[in-house]
């Protein structure tokens, strides 16, 4: 399905689809502007990273250095607005027609930037300084995006894991989603290769097999990783968060249950900012399905990461996940039990099915985190503050060397300063060095090809 | 269908149907408000009127005087709001179960008031000043309440004409109705009964027969005017526009052909305000086809009207209507072929089908006039004004004169200070006396039973 | 909707309408066959009756002789079948389009014509001079129509009554229509006017309101009467059974309610059918819920229809049907209460809904009687004989009448031969004659306009 | 998805889905007799097939053995009737329920084997002795199963090859398919693993990405090889044909182009059939696109078919077929562009785009071949005779050497007779026996795992 020499790039007028057919005129306006003036570079940014799913990089900078010639138009014409696109990447492209699921995942590009940018950003209706703000922000992001369904029984499994991962564990994360598939379920995650892209093709086959027609396939990005994690066209619901922050309480508000697959450093921050939310007491009686699962040649790793937790969260932060190795059909038996639960205790306390309200997020989780060299190395990465505090800030440790790994403004810093200085007690300087050696020996940390030069120091004698 | 004892209220809970399924917190608390605060006459005016849809009255202050124990109060429950109501007329109820096109009402009557009251006037995205921010105001609650539709090609008749017509001119709207729903046209009138009931019992008769399942039969109302023109179940979109300005904004805005049927002060209303936006020297180009009908025995009430707007607005007006006496299918043929002169021209100019955006509106029309004493003596009803100003201002005369009518604020008014009092160019005076006059005999004022004491006086030595 | 003069016929290629989509070339020769050999009259009468719906006369022998230059030819072409029209009706038409349900119509016409002409009458799978056979020939006709609907909850209320009734009582009907489909119920009739109409088009306004899109207006013919009971195009599932034993079946297994307006021999022929079938004690313990209901000007009929059976069919009958005068929603809450009871019923004894294949019904009720004078002289209509065969030769007797009436073959019949002659004992001749000569009175024989005469004579002093 | 032990079987009760809703009694009763009697083998076999889609064997022999407690039983039940299943294969279920598509397959058996029985093999209604008879039974069971539908555009695309072929072979097939699905095109196979599984599994995915919902994954099976052959729950429309002949008219019949990959003895007597047809003078203009594809290392394969070709059938033959190498776009667009030439052709001669009624099939291709000692040592193998007759019986030869490697009573037989003997000219007789040594040497006769032992002798001097 992959061509070896990059085919010429195509010019040609594309209509929107599903998501933005009836506008104002002051709407239009503004869509047209967008591709004018300081969103340009955005917009351009996240077309470019859907229409090039067909590529195998996880290099954002050099996605765009690659398709300089790239360029993205909102024309008003024929009704409605029309996308006129210079040199996009042939991958895109049956015999010169758009995919119709790249061309959705367009329109839900325009979609979200729009919506962000006029209803949110500069709008007083949410004030993004505050918890209940910023969560209502979401809310409404999703809302708008058509995710949000009444009605619906609680179904959708939110699963994480590292873009480059083994053809092994690839082939876990589509037996696993097929048989999530077969019950029923539907697959969340976070757009991109490897155990972002398994789960959603296992339960395709799954959702065919059962003549399921409306399974759906939910993908979170936000700008700074989309271009390296581009959406799969399987993905049928396409949703641009404004930050990392929001994509990942975007995930832990509408998904019912969470399998995490072995991933690198991306993986770690997102069990770190999963945990921390879990542990905080609000949260204590929210159930929550957790499953950490992998095929029999991930068992040290998970027995790895199981070790850190405990070395660092705690005891407390163990309770919140089963470890199940090489057992995709009880893998999904207990999330399919677990999410009866999570029902139950929605319907007693009269919750929404479709939006976790009563999660409690505390404000060091959603405040977005600008991973520069000041901010990586002013982490307080120490036992003397309370457990979830802590995770926020390993959190934060491990998004910085996510942005360094693959988003073009990381590496970028990277290259000009040098790598990020990470600092903190000896007790978890120590185990989180082992952790990050261990993703790079096993090649988590980026895509196979190239030799990885870590954009992180430990500082061990940090204490 | 009708029962003459007036039975018992009926108490219940209901879930909105179909506008309301995904709240936030936040909304699910504003509409709370909604129905405590000051806003609670407004949503419990509009709700009883969509309850009352089984009562044969007018009288927008016997309805409510009729009604004092009725009550409406929305609570937050099981994952979204649950209407509470006390009292409510037992017509919307089947064996205790309400209707569900009067429960999809009542969700649209709640959809408005809120949308309206949060989005359009406590929001500055709309300037209510500007010609342009009340077009704007009025195609966003036309969206959001879904009555834009893309790839829908112009099909939609506004038809007008009065509520208190004669047992022949009801046979013939729905003779009209039938014979444009057997075109596949949809139909768009204000609600209530009469010319606003027949054409749609018509067409949806008719789309049975040409087995169409998606006819559209939508009503525009107002707060002010739907308790007397309360919206027939078979009305399957409902939309409260805030005024009576906007709400006739929104006809000829959404409205491909207008079919103007016989009626008393609001039909003039209608025309008026019609043939003035049509008069604008910017609209000269732009088709609109106009068709004033009725039975046989409406020969003379259209010659009469004729005349009026010859001798008011001039023999330009007359260009813009065709006057077709006794002939269903004429009409339908001649509208279903405007309508295909309205979709071309559309194509041509690149407009919208769902939406007018070209056609200019004065701000004469658009802001509204409140229909007091002061105001209805101070109009200017002379020929020293250019010709869709004089347009504007006789529309004026005869909204005040449908408010003393049927309205709740102008019987009030009217009991308080007696009727208005209307003065101008003798040459426009004697024939709107006239007109008014054959109204009063015609029975097009009120609904028949009871004698019509006029609101108005003609000051005929005005000038 | 109707127009005085008639106007020209119009010539024209139709394709068929949903049934006939997919057919071997064999049946496709099959049906040429059928327009050019022995079955064309029978096609063309059927055809000719579902075009002429617009028209308002029950005479089958004048509507033929209207229409002599009236053709229909089946012809090979464009991968599927045409018919070709010469001279149809132009009622049938809209701007020279077929209106789409009559289009069906002629579909179901041409699909029930082959189906029994090719798999019932000259084929040995079904054995037509046993009960159990006819029985399953009439379950195949329906099934090849598409009638018999699996997991379809039983809610298919059949509405018998007069073609030429009162406008109050036409106004009942409608009523009745109403309240049925306001409670989510459908309609099946005979097809034609009066009282087969008007409970569709209530059900078809109720329908709407309460938002029902696939509500079901279950038409049921037989060739000899479709032409005087043109089938309105509400009629969205139209089947022509062989002949009017049959169809009375058709009527009894498919409906799981039956309500009875006034009406003429027709609607007697159907009652004594319905109760003669039910007296039968293999029946006794099939609920079968039976009103008879008219407007308050209907009293005396039904106590008149009330005493006949009494003094004919005994006391026992009387228990199997209720009287309710002048209340609509009465009659639909009886009506669904007693369908529940239905569904419990063939649950317990794991029947099907959508047949109702335990009733029992004796060979004397499913045998075609031919209405000719010797037929009609030698009915033993006497007490000498068990009461549901008695029940059964009184139904023949009715319908005899009614073929003298209306059907073509009868009329004709008459004006060679002059009146049938019915004979029996003289306590049955009385009440008869008197039912019948009341019949006349009321103008329920015949559509008004035209002086009735009797095509029958009751020979009072025949014992 | 697999698991290593053979889990015990499951007994369940099982509703038919979707095909045999509405029986009457008379047919309820046969289905329960077609358990007891003669055709219970065949039903058992067919069942045990489709339940048995898990399994990775293509013995039928060997499937029967290890399921001999297995039992099917068709039991009148609940307005509707129930299949009770013994010792089920663990395999058809998930938690305890039948997967949905498998259930499907089931009811898709049930009605195959009803129809054929009833109507077809014992029913004057078609000579299957003729040439045009059989051709009729072919489509009315075609009809029966849903599967020609009318309206719908050319767009089925046979797929034959092997059901051994190695990995490489079988993503090839995957990316072909997926060409094909993302072009919009539909698939047709013979069930069962390999050639016939991939382009599904491909096809499917691409039809998520262009959003297509009703994608056709059509197999077409007979009771000899389903059990070898056991369909992948993707089939969403499976039929079963009453023997190879009629299979393979079938898949000339509904479909509009085929792709033949590397395959043995089976896919052999496809191309043969194939060919023989398309070689008959009368089919000369008729367009019917055929592609033989396959990845890089399939070259030498086509290379030696297409040479096997030359030697026995002639250039003539090979005009009729185009060869492509590693190409899957390619082939796609292909495809599309000769379907493009067929919907045209089909239009201009007035055929039905759901059937391909106008291919001769010569009775030589009809008439069942019983694949036994005497019939294969009598095949007239020679060059004295037309060049399609000897087509015909190198492809019975070839259907005979299936039968002997895969199906249950062949290699019964084989085991009691040893091999079958082929003999002919030595001009043919040389070829052939190359072509099947390569087929034995590649591993395409049988699965992998076991050794090969031929169940047919080459008499290579039968000259």
């Amino acid at each position: 399905m992959t061509s070896h020499k990059k085919p010429k790039g195509i010019d040609t007028h594309i209509s929107p689809e599903g998501s933005l057919e009836v506008l104002s005129q002051t709407e239009v306006n503004r869509l047209k502007c967008t591709s004018e003036n300081g969103q340009y570079n955005l917009l351009r940014g996240c077309a470019l990273a859907v229409l090039n799913c067909g590529s195998h990089t996880d290099d954002s900078k050099a996605i765009l250095e690659q398709n300089k010639a790239f360029d993205i138009e909102v024309l008003q014409q024929d009704r409605g607005i029309k996308i006129h696109l210079t040199q996009a990447p042939a991958s895109a492209f049956v015999d010169g027609q758009m995919i119709r699921g790249i061309r959705e995942h367009l329109s839900s590009v325009l979609r979200d930037i729009v919506y962000v940018s006029s209803e949110v950003q500069h709008n007083s209706r949410f004030d993004l300084n505050d918890s209940e703000g910023i969560t209502n922000a979401i809310f409404h992001i999703l809302r708008n995006a058509g995710t949000l369904k009444a009605n619906h029984t609680p179904d959708m499994v939110v699963c994480w894991g590292g873009h480059s991962i083994s053809r092994e564990e690839y082939r876990y994360t589509k037996d696993v989603g097929h048989e999530l598939g077969l019950r029923g379920l539907n697959i969340c995650t976070g757009c991109g290769p490897g155990a972002m892209k398994g789960p959603m093709k296992g339960a395709n086959l799954a959702h065919a097999k059962q003549r399921i027609q409306n399974g759906r396939y939910l993908g979170i990005s936000e700008p700074g990783i989309i271009a390296a994690e581009s959406p799969n066209p399987i993905v049928n619901e396409l949703i641009i968060m404004p930050d990392i922050e929001k994509r990942l309480e975007a995930f832990v508000r509408v998904g019912h249950a969470i399998i995490v697959f072995p991933g690198g450093a991306g993986t770690a921050e997102e069990i770190l900012y999963l945990l921390g939310v879990l542990l905080n007491p609000q949260n204590d009686d929210i159930p929550f399905p957790v499953i950490f699962t992998g095929p029999e040649s991930s068992r040290d790793y998970w027995q790895q990461i199981n070790q850190f937790i405990g070395l660092t969260l705690g005891y407390q932060a163990q309770q919140r996940y089963k470890i199940i190795i090489d057992d995709p059909a009880r893998v999904a038996r207990e999330i399919s039990h677990g999410i009866s639960e999570v029902k139950k205790s929605r319907c007693i306390s009269s919750d929404a099915f479709y939006f976790n309200w009563r999660l409690k997020i505390s404000p060091e989780f959603q405040q977005p985190f600008e991973p520069n060299h000041e901010n990586m190395a002013s982490l307080n990465i120490r036992f003397d503050q309370p457990t979830h505090i802590l995770a926020a800030n390993l959190r934060r440790a491990f998004s910085g060397i996510v942005a360094g790994n693959v988003k073009a403004q990381g590496i970028t810093a990277i290259e000009r300063l040098g790598p990020f200085q990470i600092n903190g007690d000896e007790e978890i300087m120590a185990p989180l060095d082992a952790l990050l050696q261990s993703f790079v020996q096993q090649q988590r940390m980026k895509l196979p090809g190239t030799e990885y030069n870590p954009c992180y120091e430990i500082a061990k004698d940090s204490k």
